[in-house]
């Protein structure tokens, strides 16, 4: 497999998403300007691979820092990864995360921060991945032996430290023996359907099916789908989803089709300060995504273009959401609040 | 505005749709076999069109056959037409329409035959742009004031003889001074609605929102869409519609939303000899349609694929069917019947 992000002595190294499947190029980031550009350029996707990269990126922060503006470089990083995406609440979690550890260490000599910020990027590395495993675990009872599994977008090792959230489940069915294969839906604009779900579930042998997005009603009509299984990007108190645009039209036809639809997210996706789906920032992105596919204009010169990033799926067409803690159901606002609470 | 097909002393000369919108080409076919093939390969599409384009190419079986082999060469160029798509009923419609002609004048003088077909021909086509005008006039009223209507793939003069079917509709209420505005999905694979009708309605100034057909949900649930309004492939006696695949989809969310989802299509779409759209056959098209963009390579090589043309919205998601003769409405068993036999 494939590494999606790691620390190593040179920098911060990706695989560059933007370039999969026809190029597998690695992109080192020496330091946290380069991070933050690879998370805005997409270089790096995925609401938990977006947090581990900021980890890495606070880190690189410090090491890079002079030790006498170490505070101001430091609120500086927090700033500038923070600006990067809006809407993967990962991202804001993995930077307060490493802000709490440096304010606890502030004062100390600058080498004992700099391998404390490190060793605790590396253990947010670690931990995502253990985290991706044990959701498996409890996802995988959830998915029908002999069907086929829809998902959208790249929840997997690539959107991840390794494993994956969704595709971390539909990983963990398999292992446990379930006969499924799996059609992923292209996911337009930017195709990390096309261009990475499907790369990476080939190379784990997993039967793939490439649909374009709106072939997804039709396939969840046809009897053939056991379930839906997607990530998500920010999770309001309610139960409320943001994920990737089109999750909510496959979540409701999922629904009008009796198809049970389940989201897979870690704990550190959870917004429970928001009481509701519609206080998700949803991050617009450049209209050339959409009217340029690697270079080729699809469309006229000149033509208006929405491309918001993500959309809301009401709690109420979300049949579970599986953790690293268990299987969270309505209703919601109770079932996550003790997820969270323990 | 560009002509979608012409009869002319060449041949039928059509507009490549394929090469929309980046470069303006026409292709003169000069016999059935290549009227054929520019159906079978899209450079022509869009029921009504096909049917207009069928037409034409019997014409042309007629024109350059063999006087002693008339009987054979119109047989043969009604089955080649006739193989080409499957799911447009328009196109076996107008075939038949051809092949009962040339039954009455069977025996005829071989240039009086071929000057009737040509005759004929050329009278459907300009039937076809009076057909979609009546649409636009009976439909015109449907239109929310003030809203955004949504449309799917094109159902615009270029899949018609001229002015479109929803288009026409669309085309309609703005020449009624209707304040509307066009969101278009870009319909994948083949990208007819951000190819064709963002091109073609830009043409007309009617302003457009380009979007990807996954983002359709979303803003049906954001209130700002008036209503949807798609063409027809195959309309079955109960009021199942085919359409390009991602119909269902619209039609769907359109009713979860509280959103109008309107059919327009004229009565040569009707199949009332099929009981319901399961009867429907839907083509399925090549992998390379969704695996490649203009040549490009969007996915893995060798992933698996599905690319169904079209889909079926069951009647209940239609809350009007717009045709020449009038509006049908639930019941479609009644309703349809009643437009047909008058």
């Amino acid at each position: 497999m494939v590494e999606t992000i790691q620390w190593t002595t040179q920098g911060v190294v990706m695989l560059d998403q933007t370039r999969l499947p026809r190029e597998t190029v690695f992109v080192t980031c020496r330091d946290y300007r380069e991070v933050a550009q690879a998370i805005r350029g997409m270089v790096i996707r995925g609401a938990p691979a977006i947090g581990v990269a900021a980890a890495m990126g606070m880190a690189l922060g410090a090491a890079g820092a002079d030790p006498a503006s170490l505070d101001a470089e430091m609120d500086h990083a927090a700033e500038t990864l923070a600006a990067t995406r809006p809407t993967a609440v990962n991202l804001f979690w993995a930077i307060e995360r490493m802000k709490e550890l440096y304010g606890r260490l502030r004062g100390r000599p600058v080498e004992e921060i700099r391998a404390a910020l490190e060793a605790e990027a590396r253990e947010m590395y670690r931990q995502d991945i253990a985290i991706n495993q044990a959701m498996g675990r409890h996802g995988a009872g959830l998915v029908p032996d002999g069907k086929t599994v829809l998902t959208h977008c790249n929840a997997g090792a690539l959107a991840t430290a390794g494993f994956g959230t969704a595709l971390g489940v539909i990983r963990a069915a398999v292992a446990a023996g379930k006969k499924i294969d799996v059609f992923a839906g292209e996911t337009r604009p930017f195709l990390q359907g096309a261009r990475l779900t499907a790369w990476e579930l080939m190379q784990d042998g997993i039967p793939t099916t490439l649909i374009t997005d709106n072939m997804a009603g039709h396939f969840l009509k046809s009897g053939r789908i056991g379930c839906v299984i997607v990530g998500a990007d920010r999770i309001a108190g309610n139960g409320d989803v943001a994920n990737k645009i089109g999750t909510y039209s496959v979540a409701v036809l999922a629904r009008e089709n009796g198809v049970p639809f389940y989201v897979a997210a870690p704990i550190s996706t959870l917004d429970l300060s928001l009481a509701s789906g519609d206080a998700i920032p949803i991050e617009q992105r450049p209209a050339a995504e959409v009217t340029h596919l690697f270079g080729v204009a699809v469309a006229p010169e000149g033509v208006a273009v929405e491309n918001p990033a993500f959309d809301v799926t009401p709690a109420r067409y979300v049949s579970a959401i599986v953790t690293e803690r268990g299987v969270a159901r309505a209703p919601y606002s109770e079932s996550l609040r003790k997820l969270v609470v323990g």
